[in-house]
């Protein structure tokens, strides 16, 4: 089986290079090939998801990624800005499913702003669709208008296939878990969204054994923070899970905790935190390494159907919660390497 | 001076009730006329908003706003929906600029969601731009595509001049208050919020005082969370700041608490508390009134220029909740009337 690694930016190499270290000793016979990719690309090739990179990713049977995003790069044209390798990625793979789980470690409920006993509540996973909505929409762009005026725009759009795709993923997600589903989006104010609401509830009659329901992309905010533990399932679009899964992941400890998969109709999944790539503190071995271990963990289990090797990961990570590792972002002072050391010694 | 009462749906008219109760005691020369809008317009009229609630709004000298929404209303045509009442009066009142306050009243800390320490820092107010954005962008519909598909589109759109309105407004708040301004924007990802960025970025030009930051989106929901005191004047878009300042109510305690100002470049503002209609609670009287209330005091301040009324209705709500004033969404158990007289009660 061939990983493709793409550390990518800031501290993306920091927290890979923990993560396979972790996978080496628990699936020793898997294969690594490693590209660049965000702004290391750009700066080595002039593109941010060189065809090389692209064709490693296609081939390979699972991609471990680590972060993109530099603000050297700031001022670059849109199409050559790192973000848009990760934007590529996801696009040319057809990977339009999203999973980002959000779930406090009980050891962890110190760490979270939220009151320890709301934290603990928390057992989520939010399903964003990735390839619609906003994010690629046609036409977008900049340009004078008439009146001599500069605009911009970005068109919001979805079809009854995308949605319907993702909301079949969400549905068969909550019934592996409480049978819960929340589909968020702003029918209030949007013909888009009024779409996604038509469709969800059309393919919910086909999972009757679920409940659902709807809610507007504000309450959820509000709700994420005032009673997480409300939540089993959400199932949102592309810009609303963008922004609700990082403030979940806050109300969850740090998000320096939490990975992600995005998978595909068919072909590699992609397994990233999700996490940026922090660039104040690049280079210092303080990042927290755990996101990307546990997606390395994710990896195993959605991509290669190794489900043990992954509870086995999970647990270690647990573990070594538990005996005290952690990173800045958790208020310890332990650096990248110690927190992969301590896993590792879990796992032993 | 004519205040127009626009009660609305649900909860609406209790909280505008008890506002005005309030706003009798500390300004007894001002006239009211009050007029349906929403759900409660729709079925009276046939529509939400009626050209004579629209006539009554613009002569008046401002604004008392309660809430719409209604879920009788569901199943109705986009253009007839409770919802459209709202988003035509800032339509057509040209109400482009949102201040929405977020502050933790003291005697409120254990009523945060969020750790006391962490809440006691919260002290912001989102500058929410009001009538651009995919709110109003064209084209926007539904159809049905060439290969037989559904689809729903909404265009995200700005010009430079909605920008600079809105952040002139935002640099002016913050040169009140403690001279820090953070825009809020997705450019990593969006056409419409590089040209946000940029405009941003010359009206800062001309308030070299004020320290300007941009943050995304996403990592904005977080920080919300993770460090709300942080922020002093937060400025963002239609949609962003929908998404928010819901959020900040409920790090603030509780969304019954928060009023806001919608103002244009002239003519009457628009008060009303950021909660919705709430028709779960409607007719019970357990409504909060005191986000209407402060909504109240808003108006005395920004559009009749009476800021020592304005400060006495501040300060009697302060000793209101001194004295043990709790409605049901802050933990306690006094009706939305009890809490009126409880204010009134501080005034006298
Ligand atoms: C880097 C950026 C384009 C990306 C996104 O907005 O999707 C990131 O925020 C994420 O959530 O993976
Ligand atoms: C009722 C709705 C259209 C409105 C909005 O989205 O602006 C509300 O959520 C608000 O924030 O005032």
């Amino acid at each position: 089986m061939l990983i493709a690694l793409l550390p990518g930016d800031g501290i993306g190499p920091e927290v890979v290079a923990e993560a396979v270290r972790v996978l080496e000793h628990v699936a020793p016979d898997l294969r690594y090939e490693q590209a660049p990719v965000g702004g290391a690309a750009y700066k080595a090739t002039g593109h941010p998801l060189p065809p090389e990179t692209l064709a490693l990713a296609k081939r390979a049977d699972a991609i471990l990624f680590g972060a993109v995003g530099d603000p050297a790069c700031d001022a670059l044209d849109r199409h050559l800005r790192p973000e848009q390798a990760i934007l590529g990625l996801r696009k040319e793979l057809g990977l339009f499913a999203n999973l980002r789980p959000a779930t406090l470690f009980p050891e962890l409920a110190d760490a979270s702003a939220l009151r320890p006993e709301i934290a603990r509540s928390i057992d989520m996973v939010i399903v964003r669709e990735l390839t619609g909505d906003v994010y690629f929409g046609q036409p977008r762009g900049r340009r004078t208008t008439d009146t001599g005026r500069r605009e911009g725009f970005d068109m919001m759009r979805y079809d009854e296939d995308e949605v319907a795709r993702i909301a079949t993923i969400a549905f068969e997600t909550a019934r592996g878990r409480k049978r819960r589903l929340c589909s968020v989006d702003k029918a209030n104010v949007l013909e888009t969204s009024q779409l996604w609401r038509d469709v969800v509830i059309e393919v919910g009659a086909r999972y009757p054994d679920v409940a659902l329901e709807h809610m507007y992309v504000d309450n959820a905010a509000m709700q994420l923070v005032r009673a997480p533990g409300h939540f089993d399932v959400i199932v949102t679009g592309n810009l609303f899970g963008d922004i609700l899964s990082d403030q979940a992941s806050m109300c969850a400890g740090s998000i320096g905790m939490l990975p992600s998969a995005a998978l595909g109709a068919g072909g590699p999944g992609l397994y990233e935190p999700i996490h940026g790539s922090a660039p104040d503190i690049a280079g210092q071995g303080k990042a927290n390494p755990l996101a990307t271990i546990l997606s390395a963990a994710m990896l195993l289990r959605h991509s290669l159907g190794r489900a043990a090797e992954a509870d086995r990961i999970e647990a270690a990570v647990a573990a070594a919660l538990a005996g005290g590792a952690r990173s800045a972002d958790l208020g310890g002072s332990h650096s990248t390497r110690e927190i992969g050391d301590r896993v590792l010694a879990a796992l032993a």
